[in-house]
């Protein structure tokens, strides 16, 4: 069995922005010679959400819409009074888009479809953030 | 250690349908010969999602009329201007809720609760779609 | 390689209820031995989810109040009427959150960024619920 820990390390200029990491999660892939197993690719905040999605970038323009109509970053929420940070409604959208994605691995590649993109969504950015791919497999 | 990747496909007569996969994941599991592990179950789509709930297929329309509300087909996308097939919706819905699941493996079979069934949502069907199950244990 | 499966039991006094767990999945790891892999934690019931956000509970207030918004109980779900338990709302809340998330495990620990909490959610409680943590790795 083989294993590997990589670090991802982030700092959008924009408080919230989204990044195309499935390069990099290739990268780890092939780093960590697994042949067949898994990576889970994990936000180490919960205010960033890691997911797959079309590689039309307009759709992520989409989403970012969708979840500020969903999730309004004006509501009241408790959290934005006991954190000066008053980004609950970043934590919120990374809960509703599953935070974390654990991408199949085979013959040594990431296994996704034709047009399948990892995307990296930072909801509450310009800070220091981390990634980690964690891959098993053999 | 053990590993299987099998392949199932769909091509299902309406653009939005749910298929309950649980007989052929668990055919999988059997297949791949492991007693404990992970079985990852994810779509090679971003147009359609899998996901695991109540056996009560009524509870499954209750599903697809709440995303349609969350998620209007009518809502001025800018994918459904660059891209189209105009599925827009069906990309933001598989987003949330959560694109792939990965389930339990115990003594060779799916660890799976009482009513638990696993769906597959085809969200923009119509044509060939396929979803990966790809086992890791031993 | 290892595997451990360990349940964990749940009877909350409110139907709704959200409960740090983050001790109890690490127990877990810790009594795996696993030193590296992951701990996928997995409730056996559709109408509870397992999610990872801030420390703040608060926070969780804000997540329920935003469920009960966007997944209102008093929608007119068809699974409502074939099931006396009246609980529809409780399954698409656990559907839109993910349900299940799966965790790395680095050094014998679970590798989780610091405000990094598990939640279990209950979202239809007053009754006998389990949550499987099954870890797998070396």
């Amino acid at each position: 069995m083989k294993h590997l820990r990589k670090e991802l390390r982030f700092h959008t200029e924009s408080e919230s922005e989204v990044v195309n990491i499935t390069r990099s999660v290739e990268a780890a892939v092939f780093e960590s010679g697994v042949a067949d197993g898994f990576a889970l690719v994990y936000p180490m905040h919960t205010s960033s959400t890691v997911y797959v999605s079309d590689s039309d970038s307009s759709l992520t323009e989409d989403l970012a819409d969708l979840l500020s109509d969903l999730v309004p970053e004006s509501r009241p929420y408790r959290h934005n009074v006991t954190d000066s940070k008053e980004n609950a409604s970043a934590h919120l959208k990374a809960v509703l888009t599953g935070h974390a994605v654990t991408l199949p691995i085979t013959n040594g590649r990431l296994d996704l479809g034709t047009y399948q993109t990892v995307y990296y969504f930072e909801l509450d950015g310009r800070r220091e953030k981390e990634v980690i791919v964690k891959i098993l497999g053999e």
